[in-house]
């Protein structure tokens, strides 16, 4: 009952299923598909995903597949496999794409080169509209590139201007390109880093952007999908790093586990080093700690409330950075602002703190002694500094990352948390040393 | 010497100094423009810009610009307006644009209805490719919007197929739209959320995606430069709800000082609510804490590793089911996969903190009594059990999250910290005193 298989694998149920199976079944499964979901699902699978289902397709349908790619996704795929596997695949391309491939393996992924497409719509600045509508539509028959934007290219490969196939369209019949189109049109270098790249898209607006040389020769076009990508993966990147790990790059459930452990346990162990010193700077006042010991009560209250609004105000300043909302030269700015911001919390939160203690007190559900007001008065002024410590540590970090040429994304809630940790055990006991001193200290 | 005034507001100078401007400051800068500058400056602006800057545009050049957006343009720029100022906008606009704006307003801002452009191209199924081609052409002329695909329509607005421009241009001249078009498009509903119509866009690799309404009338499209701008807010509430902060929903330095305190202090307040109970955990443990005062050096410690591994968990997680790698259903393989991991992670802080008790120990820079290795022994056993609860919280929360139909993001950082807080406070004690019982306690 052939058709009962290939109900139960329509393209819906396995897409739905694709992140269980092992790359056999997919093969398996992606073989019972008609040619057109079968297209469908192909191009929207993740470059990694295309080359393991390929190892295990029949060599025919897999030069299909292959051949179906366009040069720069081709060039993914190649790039998502295995050194030892990449030549049965690398054969399966026809000799002009294997060498417009071969090329763009040549560039760093993440840089416009390695993103760009090599194929693009070209015309020279002195033919006629007429002219090149007619050249266009023959040229299409046999291109499978998509077309958005026709760019004027001259002998020497120079880019001298760009047209939209709209603004191509509208134009007067036996005007000549050069009339109609837009000199000096806005490009990347082929080493412009891809995050840069997507600015540059989106900034313009433009679903294309023509990749240079140093020469100035037209190399390539990066598309608005290509861009789509990028941005999921800056985006990705940021939050994995503000949540103290290492960038995965790859999928939660696709990382080995061991290497999952690595890229975790290498920021778990540095912040581990550095949250050792709050038992330091406890250490300091052990004595203090010993005649009162209910001052300790206070502690994960009082240094986590300063993490949590060290992390609030990291991922607002790296969020703001990342989309250039802020810029380097703004941190004064931020930092009167996030000050502002640190007292009016760490006010509001001493002022609960102060409370509890009081409460406590008066309801008889804990006996914290005759001082227990100048302990109540000690968690809300402790509370201030530590929140101040906090969105200051939180807010300034960034900067600073940025300042020395690291990712701002660095400076994750967990780094600013640790920090600000031991910075808590000094203030708070250092407050109380000052205002406990001849009563209970 | 006006040029002089001019070169000091060129358009790379005046997008640099745009974030410390005022709005009548750039209004003042912007008239200085050229029309080309003025037209890349003022698309590339976010729509709460735009508004701002028409403020102080005298009325002549104020319904230039706003004539100059596409209505779904103009339909954020009025958004962005307080209600008081907007009939002065849109009574700028030509009348045919205020319907078709007036029509979008009517939709919520995050769903499809509220993202698409009411100006496509269409075409009858049964004329030819050849009468197509001039058709558009002549349309072209006249119609400013961007010319994607070519949907075809019949005569009760129903989609009945789609066609590129390219593929339009590489069909048969005589051959009609319907045999050359593809029928059954993708496309999405008005209501769809901007987070789907996201994911249809990206999955599909389309440049445009048609929006019908209940009777399957086609009623605009979405283009993927605005959902670019969707996968960028999209990531930015991710990542402000995930350092504890509610999603700002506007630049951080644009946000009002009280609006960005409430915004902040709401989660900072429950989170110190929830961390006040790590003093009522350690008032469970006052006897034991009375007799060793040394074990609270560790607290600090302790409950950060929990919190740090916690946090790590969790945006993982989030980020994964953000990006549809994993599925609610997936929840079980990765409770076994942070298990493992905690408990790997777990060992490896737990042996450096067996070590630094030993060693500060041996070298004699603290004295931690006869019960030292005991001692060691408690920090490592804690460790594994509160890491293991960071894992386990982190990862399982964004779960519970979803399922309940919250926005997973809400587990954020400082929460999953805030509940390990609790929990390590407890396993700590409650480890030492198994541990330590009849020597130290």
């Amino acid at each position: 009952m052939p058709t009962e298989v290939a109900n139960e694998f329509d393209v819906e149920s396995l897409r739905e299923a694709w992140p269980a199976l092992i790359d056999e079944e997919r093969a398996e499964a992606f073989m019972l598909l008609t040619e057109e979901d079968g297209r469908n699902l192909f191009s929207s699978l993740p470059p990694a995903d295309q080359s393991g289902l390929l190892q295990y397709l029949p060599n025919g349908t897999a030069s299909v597949w292959m051949r179906f790619l366009a040069p720069d996704d081709a060039a993914d795929v190649l790039q998502a496999t295995e050194p030892e596997r990449r030549p049965r695949l690398r054969d399966m391309l026809d000799a002009p794409t294997r060498r417009e491939v071969d090329a763009l393996l040549a560039y760093a992924e993440d840089e416009a080169g390695g993103l760009m497409s090599p194929r693009f719509v070209r015309v020279r600045p002195d033919i006629t509209v007429d002219v090149a509508i007619r050249y266009l539509r023959q040229q299409t028959m046999h291109n499978p590139e998509t077309l958005y934007y026709v760019y004027v290219i001259d002998a020497e490969q120079h880019l001298r201007g760009v047209l939209s196939l709209r603004e191509l369209f509208a134009a007067p019949d036996n005007a000549t390109i050069a009339d109609v189109m837009h000199a000096d049109p806005i490009f990347v270098r082929e080493s412009t880093d891809q995050e840069e790249v997507a600015r540059v898209v989106e900034q313009s607006d433009l679903l294309a952007v023509p990749v240079l040389d140093d020469e100035g020769r037209m190399r390539g076009i990066v598309t608005v999908d290509d861009i789509v990508d990028v941005i999921h993966e800056e985006a990705t990147e940021d939050i994995q790093k503000l949540g103290g790990t290492e960038a995965l790059g790859a999928p939660y459930l696709d990382v080995g586990f061991f290497s999952m452990i690595k890229k975790r346990g290498g920021w778990l162990s540095v912040l581990f080093l550095g949250e050792l010193l709050t038992a330091t700077a406890m250490g300091f006042f052990e004595e203090e700690i010993a005649r009162a010991v209910m001052l300790t009560m206070f502690i994960p209250l009082i240094i986590s409330s300063g993490g949590n609004s060290g992390s609030q105000a990291a991922t607002l300043v790296v969020r703001s950075l990342a989309l250039h909302e802020v810029r380097l030269q703004d941190w004064l700015r931020v930092l009167f602002r996030e000050i502002k911001s640190g007292v009016t919390l760490g006010a509001g939160l001493g002022v609960m703190g102060f409370v509890r203690v009081v409460l406590w007190q008066q309801l008889g559900w804990y006996d914290y002694g005759d001082a227990y007001v100048l302990i109540g008065c000690t968690v809300w002024a402790s509370l201030i500094g530590v929140v101040c410590i906090g969105t200051l540590c939180g807010s300034m970090l960034p900067f600073l990352m940025r300042r020395l040429g690291f990712d701002p994304a660095t400076s994750s809630a967990p780094f600013v948390a640790t920090i600000v940790d031991v910075a808590g055990v000094l203030i708070y006991f250092s407050i109380a040393a000052a205002v406990l001193r001849g009563t209970l200290l």
